[in-house]
């Protein structure tokens, strides 16, 4: 029996347009994977009241999380890397010496299929654990078709495992792999690898930095895929300002991602093109680099969602509540931004309009916390506040 | 029958001088509550090999960790309170409206011991879990002497049922009561309330501050303290330079902490005096404040600790994995030397010397972790990193 009704909800928090609607003395019921109603418990229809149900004694509800940025696919350990870094070592010395995403490339092309899958199955079962019901998951550590394809493979694989519904973004144009031209590796992205591997993804990202893939090139690979029907993402703006939020702006992305030198003008740009700004304060915090100011971002008006970034060199989260405490300790957002930027921002900037909110007809995606409020989650950063979670209308286990 | 030897070590480490020590393919025996043999697994002697075991599987052993600045016991809910906060209110309209400590006094006076204790056991509790195995207690909710020896009540009660050592701190002056002259308040504590508790705790501490109590009133009440034998703490220059830790200095105080204002010339002066430095990472970020410079405490010479200052008003931690990963990332420490600070220093702190090292005649207070390096703590700020805690020679269930 599989339980379809939440009763006795202290409150239920939920973004409605740019704010976060409560709804208190609150009941919540879904058939199959879609909420079918939701309210104050005194209107709950009476054909509903005998369904199958979790108890939640007064606790808070909100909408399950979107993780709307990760690359949880990877093989290898980079935490020696981490240690040298935080020692002083630059990040280009240490990309010299072997490290940096050519070592994950590396370790990623030499692992099999069943152990990447493995090790990311246990990564997504971690964020599932702490709420996250969506994870966007993206390539990049193949750089070629073989293994970008055999990325893709280990994404299907925890789809078809993973208890929460996954995402797959094509992210060939991640790095240039060593040895390879970097004219030759543009033209093959857009003539071979871009066209090999759409079908098999929601997504095309691209890393366009001064660093690494210029405006021109990567608006030839983001352009490549939109003819493909794929939806578009830009990492941009990260390490410099190198103009990718306003490629992003131009080409009607449906994300620009990290923004840490993004000028009032690309946000502005941003919120004219409906391009949602995805913010991860993962990777501030693991680099110790200032924190992106994301209520002023939000102030733009641009829509937000926050992320973990999961990967093994920036960014090594996987938990939403602590990437809201991030949000609202460090990039001075409010709780209910934060809350609205981890679930409704994350669906929109993942284009599913099916979920990030409690409402009719929305995926039945449901944390119930332990306590009575969300704002528990920033003021007690390293608690446990995650009760159940209902993904796709089936409660996870434990 | 209880484990007392932990075999297959990958590596443990250990604080030895100012540094950390590491010891490969290691094993460490204990007795009772006292590790009678740690080093290499190929020396171990063979009278050892047959004693109840642990398998470490390769895994990281490091000393258990020592909380040497927490208020958590403690009636009532501030929450409400940090979301104004974070809205812009200040803590003094804050305090005016009966906010702040006034309204946790007011709860902890009013509740039942039994709930105060049920409450704090569970935090305790929630702490060991995380590799907590020493934890300081501060009174000074309660204010008077009636309300003050409740608290107490309340940390003997703990203490009789935490699988951890508890340090009770008594911290009368905290705050001036509401409706007490403060001239007869600082009398009272010193002809009346340390006299009458002095014998219960092993500190007394006071919020030395000119938004509490001045250094000449904070010097009166901790002279009486040292001649009843108490050790010494001082909540030192956290709001302002008001000569916190320079009083502390010159009494030979165990600690002054926080210290977000102490200028080199304290600093200094705490080194001569050994009086240990504890930092408390959590203040500053549930305020959204700038983090003390830990790297630069740590160059003066003086010793570190760092602990959670586990309170409802203004750093609601439990976790001293994440109070390391804060100390890292955000107050600029190594790796090593948060290690350090959370077991040596904390030891130091509290004058314990039978822990926070893994030798010979300490106590047996061990964390297993889940992966081979201590490094994991701040590499993944929000992963569970705790396999194993052993307190005192005994195993936690779970």
């Amino acid at each position: 029996m599989t339980a379809r009704l939440l009763t006795n909800i202290g409150r239920f928090f939920t973004p409605r347009d740019r704010s976060i609607r409560s709804v208190e003395d609150a009941a919540i019921a879904w058939d199959g994977d879609t909420i079918d109603w939701a309210g104050p418990a005194s209107e709950l229809p009476a054909g509903l009241a005998d369904r199958d149900t979790i108890d939640c004694e007064g606790r808070a509800v909100v909408p399950g999380f979107v993780d709307s940025h990760t690359h949880l696919v990877f093989g290898g350990d980079r935490s020696a890397e981490f240690a040298r870094r935080l020692g002083g070592e630059s990040y280009e010395s240490l990309a010299d010496g072997g490290g940096g995403i050519q070592a994950t490339v590396a370790a990623t092309r030499a692992a099999p299929t069943e152990e990447l899958a493995r090790a990311a199955l246990a990564r997504v079962s971690r964020m599932a654990t702490a709420g996250t019901t969506t994870v966007e998951i993206k390539t990049g550590y193949g750089l070629d078709v073989e293994h970008e394809a055999k990325m893709l493979d280990v994404i299907d694989a925890v789809d078809a495992d993973a208890p929460v519904d996954i995402v797959p973004t094509l992210l060939a144009a991640h790095a240039f792999p060593r040895g390879v031209d970097r004219v030759e590796y543009v033209r093959f992205l857009v003539d071979e690898l871009v066209p090999a591997l759409a079908d098999r993804v929601a997504f095309c990202d691209v890393f366009c930095d001064p660093a690494a893939f210029s405006v021109e090139e990567s608006a030839r690979v983001l352009e490549v895929a939109a003819k493909k029907d794929l939806g578009l993402r830009v990492h941009a703006d990260q390490l410099s300002h190198g103009g990718g939020a306003a490629l992003a702006a131009s080409l009607g992305a449906a994300s620009a991602d990290h923004l840490d030198h993004a000028a009032e003008a690309d946000l502005d740009a941003l919120r004219r093109s409906g391009t949602v700004a995805v913010l991860v304060p993962g990777a501030s915090l693991s680099s110790r680099l200032p924190f992106v100011d994301a209520a002023a971002v939000w102030q733009t008006g641009v829509e937000v969602a926050i992320a973990t970034d999961c990967n093994p060199g920036t960014s090594y989260l996987e938990t939403m509540p602590f990437v809201i405490a991030l949000a609202v300790l460090e990039m001075g957002m409010s709780p209910d931004q934060a809350l609205w930027a981890a679930t409704r921002g994350g669906a929109r900037s993942l284009r599913l309009d099916d979920r990030g909110a409690i409402e009719v007809g929305a995926r039945a995606d449901l944390v119930v916390l332990e306590g009575d409020h969300h704002v528990d989650l920033s003021y007690r950063p390293d608690g446990n506040h995650v009760r159940h979670v209902i993904a796709g209308g089936v409660p996870l286990p434990g």
